[in-house]
């Protein structure tokens, strides 16, 4: 079969890569610098024009940015065949699938990548295991669908139907309001510090900051695709927020409230992770080689780490290790611990 | 000199083990369970009443949980002799000092402590190079500020004057905020998720959610000691929220906010550290030994690691590695990586 790949940046070559060895795909790229991807093996050749790209295919993957998918998928509708399925990865669906009206489209988004970006770090792994959702309407056609869908699990993936609203509502929920909330965060804490006193960071907020400002010109397109859903969950954490100020305020405990958090992060961890997580935390001296011996001795014991961090002490000189363990395992990971001298 | 310790969890204990072993104080303890204190050497004895442990005292601290304080504080100032310093080590200063109307006391933090508790997690070094903050008020002597001040450096720790006010703001930023807005983040989650069903949780999701639930019964204490200052920062929040939702809705552009958000969290980050960091991520394949390989390399050309985290992919096959270094180190750890093997 011939899949054609319009952007070839780390998810297109990677939807390249994964489609050549294993689906045996013949592979046609269109990318303005498609270097980087000719030379990861990503695709077969790169087309001088997406109507070249689209000669042949029976499946195209929009992998463009956000701010750019509608007119791109558009384009690619106009040049594909009759019997070719379309879709798309961006991590908001809402705002492309409206823009289309097209039994051959069904817009998707493969929950892989992370921060690393471009053909470079592309690989045929990169989908395992992973979700792909696939958001088709009432106008797409069953068959693209169910062929798509067939490419998207021999591609590695795991690929869960849902419709746009409720996708879009889920990335605003756990990952575009995050963003939202770790730039409020710098902000306020710039506003108090002034800038050039700092105290040593507490792991709290350290964590919840990490990706305050990335990548700008990226999330200002992803915010703008995903505004509406993004939008209504910031009108509901507004409500809650406000809800205990005026508890705080009115002298009301907060212990339920707090308690009610440890059972929901406790429910998504199991989830996410398939079985339920502890968490071990410990003081580790800085030294070199720590954190080796730590995860090698339980690495033996086949104790699997499904979460890390390590923040440094004020001085230096030591640092709060966090690791999380299946809970079934945990016992045996706190005396592991303890026989390299560590406190849990 | 002799050294009274109210309360010998995680704070007293450490301040009593390194009371003995730096300035070669008698520490006298009281706890309710003095034993753990007992058994790692954090004091000389164990008092049997508050009135007991302050006789003959020269300094006192009150290293009980926040809910106690004001009420412990003030038995122990009935018990103290006339030119015993009497301090406490809370992380919430306005409630306490506006308790106390005596020239005696100095309130204090330690920022220092982690989520480990109890006397078996004491350590004399604990507090080495950490910062400590005092809250004198006008009522306090300046000769007993002077005394707890030269205590608290021979502790090892750096101790900064600061007003409770001040001082109960930016813990309402850096700590208490962040901890409200993760509960948030996992409730509002919960909304969309149902419950059962997860998809893999992105970093940024995890990391901001880590500390959701923590606690319950101190972070209720906590909440309510700080309960103004943690509502204005919420009224804070509510401003800047509601802004960018209606930003987001007027269609407005948010690049310029997510850059001014970046500028504030290197800032932040490099004021914390000291000098400018840089993150470095790759994706590393999920195999014994693997984070072992790249700390030790890095480590033996020096470069020290200020912040790590490790997210395992969907398939727990592969993570996202990511690690702050020093800016000005951030090419050479690049390289290191590259030569074993990882991409940046």
């Amino acid at each position: 079969m011939r899949i054609a790949v319009i952007g070839t940046g780390l998810i297109g070559a990677s939807v390249g890569l994964a489609a050549r060895e294993r689906l045996g795909a013949e592979v046609v790229g269109w990318d303005p610098d498609p270097s980087a991807a000719l030379a990861a093996g990503a695709v077969d050749r790169a087309a001088g024009s997406v109507a070249e790209a689209l000669d042949g295919a029976e499946a195209a993957f929009v992998a463009v940015p956000v701010g750019a998918l509608a007119e791109t998928v558009a384009a690619v509708l106009a040049a594909a065949g009759e019997r070719c399925v379309v879709t798309d990865t961006g991590s908001v669906k809402r705002s492309v699938v409206a823009a289309v009206d097209d039994e051959r489209f069904v817009g998707g988004h493969p929950l892989a990548g992370g921060e690393a970006s471009g053909a470079a770090h592309a690989r045929a792994d990169l989908f395992d295991g992973a979700t792909w959702y696939l958001t088709p309407t009432q106008r797409s056609s069953g068959l693209r669908l169910q062929e798509l869908h067939r490419i998207i699990a021999g591609l590695g993936a795991r690929p869960e139907v849902v419709d746009p609203e409720t996708h879009d509502r889920l990335m605003a929920a756990v990952s575009h309001l995050p963003h939202v909330l770790a730039n409020v965060l710098v902000g306020q804490a710039s506003a108090v510090l002034g800038g050039d006193r700092m105290p040593a960071i507490g792991p709290s907020f350290r964590d919840a900051t990490r990706v305050a400002g990335s990548h700008p010109a990226l999330w200002d397109e992803i915010y703008a695709a995903n505004a509406e859903a993004l939008a209504a969950e910031i009108d509901q954490a507004l409500g809650e927020l406000a809800d205990i100020r005026d508890r705080l305020r009115a002298g009301e405990p907060l212990g339920d409230w707090q308690a009610l958090a440890a059972e929901r992060r406790a429910a998504l961890t199991a989830a996410a992770a398939g079985e339920a997580q502890a968490e071990l935390r410990a003081v580790v001296p800085n030294r070199p080689g720590i954190v080796a011996e730590i995860t090698l001795t339980l690495a033996r014991e086949g104790i699997g780490i499904s979460d890390l961090s390590l923040g440094p002490a004020a001085d230096m000189a030591t640092g709060e290790l966090a690791i999380w363990v299946p809970e079934a395992r945990a016992a045996r990971a706190r005396e592991l611990l303890a026989e390299l001298g560590l406190a849990t």
